[in-house]
């Protein structure tokens, strides 16, 4: 009798999980996931900011699994969830586990508002990067292309909704962007008058930070050319303006950095949700009704022992949980009683640019090119596969000393629908 | 007085005559594209099959142009010439010129035949490279989700229309994914019984290299598994399924490497097209009715002094007339009388696939690995920019070892056309 496992997602969570399982004697894994790549997801803003190209932080997963022999990839989307029947309904037809985990993460969530999503994208995925940098790059273009100085003046406004660490991330580097490595390339404008807004609603960007950090890191951001807003909740966005009460700023450029949302298969499960769209799961990352269905990464909120909040949706806490789902199944197998999970906390980044970065960790702090440097080395080190590795660091070192930006790229979409 | 010359194509024919013509006194130059980025077109086919990314072989025309103060890059669809004003027109309003250069390159055609298009994507952009790369990946996916049979063998098959060098790298390319790169990742099929098939109208592959090297090429092309069907024109294609005559082959997916025609600008000029819709220049490559309009590259119909045949249209010929025109213009603004074109032909390269190249001038040829070496070093050499080059050479020497292919991404089009 084997024991059959269904991963949903193939993120830090799931990828992990699978990984845990490999090759173990007695259990079939089936991998779920639309996409057929892992995306390294910390370095996602580099690829929306022409740093970095998207096979640079993506891998296939069938590559990183070939030698998991247990571990059947499939490219298919999850639908629902029967937890009676013990089955999960995809694209490709449905799926009997015995162990279900559940770990297909969020995406953006605009408050309501779905309506601001064409002109205000996120970033989730390569797709949504890649779109992203198109528009960025396509911005100073349509600015080079008039001479109307009001055209001019809204193609080089750039709105960064959201002042957490993504919306630092971008801001930052669009900043660094149109101050150094755009500076020389136009004739008719100056790209480092360009206006780089990051826009808050609530009282300070940075809020898992210590005050003193997120201040440091405002003013990091105003060295290259970056505003940011506080106390700001966007009111409207359209295809060329951003609203924030009763005033109006002219942008040909929203990015929404702001709320997320739990996948919407949480909602199949039947149980309730909290206000991201998260499932509650126990200690031990199960459902409190099911132990063999773990919720794990975005999806789930999981509240530790003693603590008031749950834990934040970051990278770290989705591996951690992956390794820990994957050991447990593995264990309770052989007969070894569950463990509650228990989540190291290795410190938290948020990164301007070159040379700015935060670093915390309880009290201890790093700021400048000390955190800047740990960030970029420990990033390297944990992206997936020697590959990967060596080509950001010589991007990386290329961009450092030029400011260079290498994979300046507006690829159109000249293609109709895959006829299928 | 300025003298005012306009390029319109950011090829290796129209970026080559705008840095000969960069930061000289007297000579504006306005460079129009559609896209932001250069392409090293001959490495085209590796990313359509997963070997490089987009960025490692495109590079931002304004980057590359950043120190020419003379040259204004224009992103912006030329769609007409009108000789008697001495005007361009286009998609960003017209543009006056004492000079023009059109260096605008060819796409696919298909014989009369444009329903085909979506069945049988053509490798001219980037966006098609990608297309590609998604097509064959997705072949492999759908193939592993199915378990009837008759949809595996169709999704496991490849055709690749057309046996010139494209075609045949193509199909090389594809041959080494399924018997190397791919080998292990499945569960359900075995990718090294793809079947892929190449497809030529004609009596042999590779018509412009001798017979011998011709048949070392359908060698090399059998041992990755490539079947070369020859005296085969394709008569119909679906998507599913490609005909010749009464033949019938089920295939998910048909690349086309068959015919090219010249941009349709060629025909404002209103002068008579050859049948591959390009304009006859002079020795000089000069309209026969207006010497101050250059036409270069794939678009032009060259035929040497002496020679039957017009020059191919391969990266080379465009780069030597690009640089030709550039100094042709710079010459006589200073007074020095023109000189005809000449061309030198350094060879021709097909390859296969790892040590398995072509390489022949005139009677002097080179088979398998010292071509194969000729060709990566000659290639990577000729990569604008250090930074591609280093790029490149560490993805090569990775997949040399490793027979891996890093980029095998599929990236959903989730984006809706861009809101303007």
């Amino acid at each position: 009798m084997t024991t059959n496992v269904v991963i949903v997602g193939a993120g830090f969570a799931g990828l992990n999980a699978a990984k845990m399982l490999a090759n173990r004697a007695g259990i079939d894994v089936t991998l779920v996931d639309r996409e057929n790549h892992h995306v390294f997801q910390p370095l996602l803003y580099q690829v929306a900011t022409a740093a970095l190209s998207p096979a640079e932080i993506a891998a296939p997963v069938r590559g990183i699994l070939a030698r998991a022999r247990n571990v059947r990839v499939l490219m298919a989307e999850a639908t629902r969830v029967d937890l009676a029947r013990r089955t999960l309904e995809t694209s490709a037809g449905p799926l009997a586990f015995d162990y279900l985990l559940l770990a297909c993460g969020a995406s953006h969530a605009f408050f309501g508002h779905n309506e601001w999503e064409p002109h205000a994208p996120g970033l989730k995925t390569l797709s949504q990067a890649t779109e992203i940098r198109g528009r960025i790059l396509k911005a100073f273009e349509a600015a080079e292309n008039t001479a109307d100085p009001a055209v001019q003046r809204q193609q080089l406004t750039f709105v960064v909704v959201g002042g957490g660490p993504t919306g630092v991330e971008l801001a930052g580097a669009i900043g660094e962007m149109s101050r150094y490595t755009l500076a020389r390339d136009f004739r008719r404008i100056d790209p480092r008058l360009a206006r780089v807004v990051l826009v808050e609603a609530g009282p300070r960007i940075l809020p898992a930070f210590s005050p003193a950090s997120a201040a440091r890191a405002v003013r990091d951001l105003e060295i290259v050319g970056v505003q940011v807003w506080i106390n700001s909740p966007v009111t409207a966005i359209s295809a060329d303006s951003v609203s924030i009460g009763s005033e109006v700023l002219r942008s040909g450029t929203v990015l929404w950095a702001a709320g997320v949302r739990a996948a919407p298969i949480a909602a199949t499960l039947g149980l309730e949700l909290d206000r991201a769209g998260r499932v509650s799961v126990t200690g031990g990352l199960v459902l409190p009704t099911d132990e063999r269905v773990f919720v794990l990464g975005d999806m789930a909120r999981a509240v530790p022992a003693g603590a008031d909040a749950p834990l934040p949706g970051t990278a770290d806490v989705a591996m951690q949980q992956g390794i820990y789902a994957g050991r447990t199944i593995a264990g309770v197998e052989r007969g070894i009683p569950r463990q509650p999970f228990r989540y190291r906390n290795w410190g938290q980044f948020a990164t301007v640019g070159r040379g700015r970065a935060l670093f915390e960790r309880g009290n201890f702090r790093l700021t400048r090119y000390p955190a800047w440097w740990f960030w970029l080395l420990l990033h390297v080190y944990r992206l997936t596969g020697f590959r990967s590795r060596a080509l950001v660091l010589i991007q990386w070192a290329w961009s450092y000393w030029t400011y260079g930006r290498g994979a300046r790229l507006i690829v159109r979409r000249e293609w109709r629908q895959f006829p299928d």
